[in-house]
């Protein structure tokens, strides 16, 4: 993506939405809400990734003389409408939660308020890399949690849904959490660790397992992790790499990182052997790395057992989020300009509850306990409310709206979570790094409780609606109901 | 991926082993078969794709400056090697099963005859590039057969797995069997048709439904397909639809194609009554197109319920492949050169008997039934192997040796599916194009019964080992079982 422009990275019905809104001379501004419904593998929550792609994609959001060829070659656009897209640049504003922060469904994570035909435009390239990267750092996340502080190596390039999802997908691992991916790519495009040693065909390439390893310690002392299952791990591997970590330690090896690596068979089982073994032999220093269709799941269980492991390579359950495949994020018109210039409400109703939108220009408030610095509850107001921490708040359930709770003065802090980004089409935001950004992830992690980061049943965050958002809300579907009364 | 070059979309791991293999001085040819192992949603085949752009991989296969500074700055490599990539390009050769064909599990779908250092930095990307296309491909054509012959739009961009996802897998999906897909870039890029209307943000952006719908009808008569459920289908959107059609009518319209789409809701109920209202206005001819989380179950359901739809939008399912979101495809060396110059073959033992790879040189030949040239068996065997199709065959089960089978001289006909692909570094094939490459497939889904295509225990293709290839398997598990024995 660093070197393609994204242009007609687009849904086909977003240009003909733009042709109609241009014939009908549509140009007031609107308000789009980017946002997901439920979170990944029915977690507590999810983690805000893609932003910085985002700002790429914007940035080079220019149609080129191929592109225009291209559309006019489908016969369904005109002349003048061409000639706008020839002269097409960005001219509004986004507003996003940055990347690393923990979200929460229902909450805006973009919000682009810009005439009517940019927003639209936008909407598929913006919710394809959100939707992407959002997924995979909440499954890293996911998986690091379980890991309880061991490194996760990313190691899926291979089994990712094409080149993309392996390099970003590797980017928004390590902002979940891993400590580097074995994705070279990612690694030269984002500065992060690359880590990997060798594979099976490796030790096959050798008249025996044996020399394999001797050679492989030879040219990478410093790095020495011996991958000991290709023919027989307790009959053979353990042995051969105990033989060569001895040879090497009689001619004064001080190795920076050594050991063996697992990628089949009864984890549990053959780490607690091979632990025994190298500490028997003298190596009790040696690592040992496992592989082999992990997820948070198996790794929880394989820590519950004592299985013998130091560090994880977690590779197509975490590129593909397996059991979730896709964060379902929408991207839905909020507020449109009206006459007089201000921005009228919009909802989308649906016979399911969960899917009626939110309307209006909002913002998202985080609130934390000012005690513990953890995530009492989220709120999203308008975007012209304030809120003062040393008065009381009261608080309610957006779908049962008598359970509220009162919040007191002084003990609470408040963060609007959505931050400009662009501004009349300038970019007025600097992305940090993704080891930054990982680190600002690390400290997000930690403003949740343990209720809300467990695998089974978590506790499910409260992602409140201020008074005057839930008044305007009511207000319209009251009116949208009404119509539909006097229709029949 | 058109614009970029892959030469670094590979795990570290080929990296170091290449470096180890040039610092052992070995340069002998391998040979590496990527294969899959079983297939996606517990089908009874798949489709292979991804060919094109792993052709496009290997002929910019070469190292940048920015490349080489880049490895340099891990202080991992010597200056030598790197200079051996600066000079790098592939010398060997490839061989694969073409895009489109039905393929079943073990057999290798790309091989690669090359200098052991050039096969293994080939790995990842190869890898990649063909899990992806297969797996969306595969799906692609089991929601066309769910869908007996109605068209199938491919709707996924916003959900795939970054933008590569959507755009490759609206390839590999028109591959598969779909009529079009929304992915504009995709349409650019492989010359395949892009479809789509409005989404409800059009209907939301107007004063009230009605004037959306009169509004898209005027602009796009000739392909107005109006949807209806953005406030409520039945009452609302349905009513609205027919008064523009009406309308639209008595000014002489003359469409193309015309009708209304649901995106929400009961669609066993809501298309029946809605084409029960359109018939009785006079509007037999709409169509009535659905979307909605749909996937080949759910279309299979509709259809038992004599859902009235003509035409399908299917999205994250599809391109996600939801339920099996990684093909697991694997690239195995299979043999390597010895010192005569003759390949020996190799063989990668597991606990896991399905794991144990096939040796040596191989090549995958069809079994047709002459009579009603349906697919009887595949045959894996040695490269160098012939067989004549006007004498007796005798084929037996891989797993269970006992279970063997006559084929009669005279009622079968033999197609070798590897064909070449790169000689001596040279590419000598020639991809069709992707509408071209549906066609091949549709005639290859046509040579499976259905008793292999249907959903539930579908029959498994017999995949068979030449008499040769067998007994090169048992000798060398033999020879590497007895080493083992002798080590204890």
């Amino acid at each position: 993506m660093s070197t393609m422009k994204l242009t007609l990275l687009t849904d086909f019905y977003e240009l003909t939405m733009m042709q109609g809104y241009f014939k009908c001379g549509m140009h007031q501004k609107v308000v789009f809400d980017a946002f997901y419904r439920r979170n990944p593998d029915d977690g507590g929550y999810a983690i805000c990734a893609g932003l910085d792609q985002v700002i790429d994609y914007v940035k080079r959001l220019t149609f080129s003389k191929e592109d225009i060829d291209y559309l006019r070659s489908l016969n369904t656009f005109d002349e003048d409408f061409l000639q706008y897209l020839a002269d097409f640049h960005f001219s509004g504003d986004i507003y996003a939660i940055p990347e690393g922060t923990v979200i929460f469904p229902r909450e805006p994570l973009v919000k682009v308020v810009a005439p009517i035909m940019e927003a639209q435009l936008m909407e598929t390239a913006i919710l394809n890399i959100i939707n992407h990267q959002c997924l995979i750092a909440t499954k890293a996340a996911r998986v690091c949690y379980a890991a309880k502080g061991d490194g996760i190596m990313e190691f899926g390039l291979r089994r990712a849904q094409g080149p993309d999802a392996g390099t970003y997908g590797a980017r928004a691992a390590v902002i979940g959490g891993c400590i580097g991916t074995s994705n070279v790519l990612t690694g030269q495009l984002f500065d992060v660790p690359v880590l990997g040693t060798h594979a099976h065909s490796w030790i096959m390439s050798f008249p025996d397992e044996y020399t394999a390893f001797k050679k492989y310690a030879e040219y990478y002392p410093d790095n020495c992790v011996l991958l000991v299952d290709t023919y027989d791990t307790l009959r053979s591997g353990v042995p051969n790499a105990i033989r060569v970590f001895t040879e090497m330690k009689a001619k004064g090896w001080k190795p920076k990182k050594y050991g063996i690596r697992l990628d089949s068979g009864d984890l549990a089982y053959l780490t607690k052997k091979a632990r025994k073994m190298l500490d028997d032999a003298g190596f009790a220093d040696a690592s040992i790395a496992a592989s082999s269709d992990l997820d948070e799941y198996v790794i929880q269980s394989l820590k519950s057992q004592g299985a013998c492991i130091d560090s994880w390579g977690v590779g197509t359950n975490l590129i593909t989020s397996k059991n979730t495949p896709a964060f379902g994020g929408v991207y839905k018109l909020a507020a449109i300009e009206g006459p007089d210039g201000s921005l009228i409400p919009k909802i989308k109703l649906s016979e399911n509850t969960d899917k009626i939108t939110n309307p209006g220009n909002k913002q998202v408030w985080r609130i934390y306990d000012r005690q513990y610095h953890k995530i009492r509850a989220d709120l999203i107001s308008m975007d012209d409310e304030v809120f003062d921490p040393e008065q009381d708040l009261i608080i309610f359930d957006p779908k049962e709206t008598w359970k509220k709770t009162k919040i007191k003065a002084g003990t609470y802090d408040l963060r609007p979570l959505l931050v400009p980004i662009f501004k009349n089409g300038e970019c007025v935001y600097e992305s940090p790094s993704v080891l930054e950004i990982r680190d600002i992830c690390t400290r997000e992690k930690d403003s949740l409780w343990d209720e809300t980061k467990r695998f089974v049943n978590p506790h499910e965050m409260y992602v409140d609606l201020s008074d005057k958002l839930y008044k305007i809300k009511a207000d319209l579907l009251e009116e949208l109901s009404m119509k539909a009364l006097q229709s029949e």
